[in-house]
């Protein structure tokens, strides 16, 4: 039987990326567009990690971007699953900027990011069941729902 | 006097991109997450058209990847800004995939992309009012302010 | 019947790229060779569009980089289908850089590409006649009849 | 003051490299050379972590691949400081390979690089002593050392 | 006295460069526009080479692609200063591509790259004087003179 | 008969590297990591051209970094064949950076790479024996036994 369930932490993923040259604008700022990849692929590994199937990216929520981030900076992307619905997981990611000389850390961006499980033939697939344990982990669970009644409303 | 206003037709840009094997999954499907950099990409384009100064990227509106695109198809993006606010530009993006052995073009995702124009300190600077021309311009026009009140309330 | 024809402008392609730091040499130019890239890239979008044919380069004929580049412009590069022959395609390319500070557009390079359409097994395969509509496509479907003459002859 | 000490636990960094056809040979196995490259670059993470200075890579001792790992594979890399000297210091690495669709995880490699701290002008610098608290931090301290005099005999 | 004469051997360059899935098309072919990248590259260093100045690319002559070359290949480009003119330098660039499996050698390209010197405002500068010692190098000065007439009647 | 003898010239190979911004750090020099991957990539040249078949990376020597390279500098790798073992070879490499404004050249790293050539399922399949000439070519044959029964006793 490969569905069983498994906890929310059995998922977290941790990516850093130095902040490069070709990651940048003009002003040497981090482009919002490279971001949203490191988002989605630190979001692609939590998902893969739960449901140990193939995924593909459905829905990206709206991103604001907090804070600018320079040149030399790293980015740290944590990622886990919310909650996982029948074919479907909701993954939250958060992350910081660092800079290094200054220890400073800077809450730059949070997301949502929707992930279907495919198989084969790229047609979704059942995904394992979530139990939220700790008490961040059952918040997180429940509005996950919330969040998922709006999009498909939208 | 730099401030000037203009078209929205003056700000629109298009990109095409071919799907290569880095930017593609497992199953031969591009990473939702690369589409998000183009998608920012071209939206930056439109933004730096309409303004002539440096650009940065504050909101990507929520997107949703509508359908599947293979390696070896060609995604064409074209952006152009809706509506200029005192400092910020919405940028429409609008996504098509083309496979040119069967000459199918789909839609695979629309974006609404929040950039804001700074100058070279990095602060918010005025960019010029907008006047649409077109019916089409003119109901995108009204459509952003409602997008932009609703993106403050959240 | 695949094979039917199609006027030159239903191969109008157009791409756009941000010259980033990785692109230009230590005085902060455009390498030509990233530009060479660029323009063979979208001559097989143009050709690719034209007979809905996997295709290969087969000569890139002379090419003068007439301005220098600088880093943080907008690379614009437009291609077109100008003559067909029997497997052939002659697709001539007209490159622009934009510097959106200044709003001053130069043009930078043109090029003559010809693209060969190949089977599956690689062996060039006919293509779809192409029908002048504009002046301007009557003209350079003549020239292209001349180059190809100038080209056989080397 | 600037220069005071901390833990190894301080410095401990992680980054996860999903495998794509670029990184891989003919075969679809991963470069080495590809994964000495992830490799360095996690124990700069660590080394900039411990002293908040800019870093160089001095040595990387030998290292062994010990199993091959394919296309699609989450590459994960684990990095901590073991010990500090005056201005160099002795970073661990821990490289594993995870195959979602198996669950299945192997340990690809380890690693020990010796990163020295510089200042602006790139000359060695100080770096924060380090004192190990766990009884596997005081082992990897010891032995950091013995490496060191091997590393100097040669 | 800085300007002093040198012998084309003197600038002789190579570069080797795998052909990675990135590198071709959908039928595992290398791009003709990756190629016109690795020529003005290796160009350009057989230019520094003689002139040890910055360089930019003016003119790459015509350039007929004589094989198709597969992924895996290994492509080796040869370069070399045929003549030295005030202030640029035609560099003759001789391309082969090598499977190493059944160690064939093919003649894939060949390309003659005008190159011009420039000072640190980008103001072109004088390179040394060349002088053929070999009977091939004589005869490669004789024919970068006729070259040069052409392009400049062009 | 496949597998004869060959001599370590025939192994030679060379690669060429500019020194761009994407491979530097904040400071504007070369990661170490990336001339790790260079160093693997041209081991990996020498070791398909000995024995004509694909080849994995199985031991990469201790690397220490003599001397910082910047951004613009060329980065030059030779390598060659030292001797050949059952399955396996012991590929030398030097590496040198070349600032052409100056004309100084510098040695800036040296390595041992042990390389495995394996057939179509990944098995170590056997490679032609090698037979030094010169008597540079008999030492490194030597040293290379020493090195292997080293790195056995390790």
């Amino acid at each position: 039987m490969k569905i069983k369930s498994k906890t929310p932490n059995e998922s977290v993923s941790q990516m850093m990326e130095l902040v490069l040259p070709n990651h940048t604008n003009t002003m040497g700022k981090l482009f919002g567009g490279k971001l949203l990849e490191w988002i989605d692929m630190v979001a692609t590994l939590a998902a893969k990690r739960h449901c140990n199937e193939s995924v593909v990216t459905a829905v990206m929520d709206s991103v604001e971007f907090l804070n600018p981030t320079n040149m030399g900076e790293v980015v740290e992307l944590n990622s886990c699953v919310n909650r996982a619905f029948k074919t479907s997981m909701e993954v939250g990611v958060k992350v910081f900027a660092e800079d290094f000389k200054s220890s400073v850390r800077t809450h730059i961006a949070s997301a949502y990011v929707t992930v279907v499980a495919v198989d084969d033939e790229g047609r979704p697939t059942p995904v394992p069941e979530i139990f939220p344990e700790t008490e961040d982990e059952v918040r997180r669970f429940s509005e996950a729902a919330l969040r998922r009644e709006q999009r498909l409303k939208e």
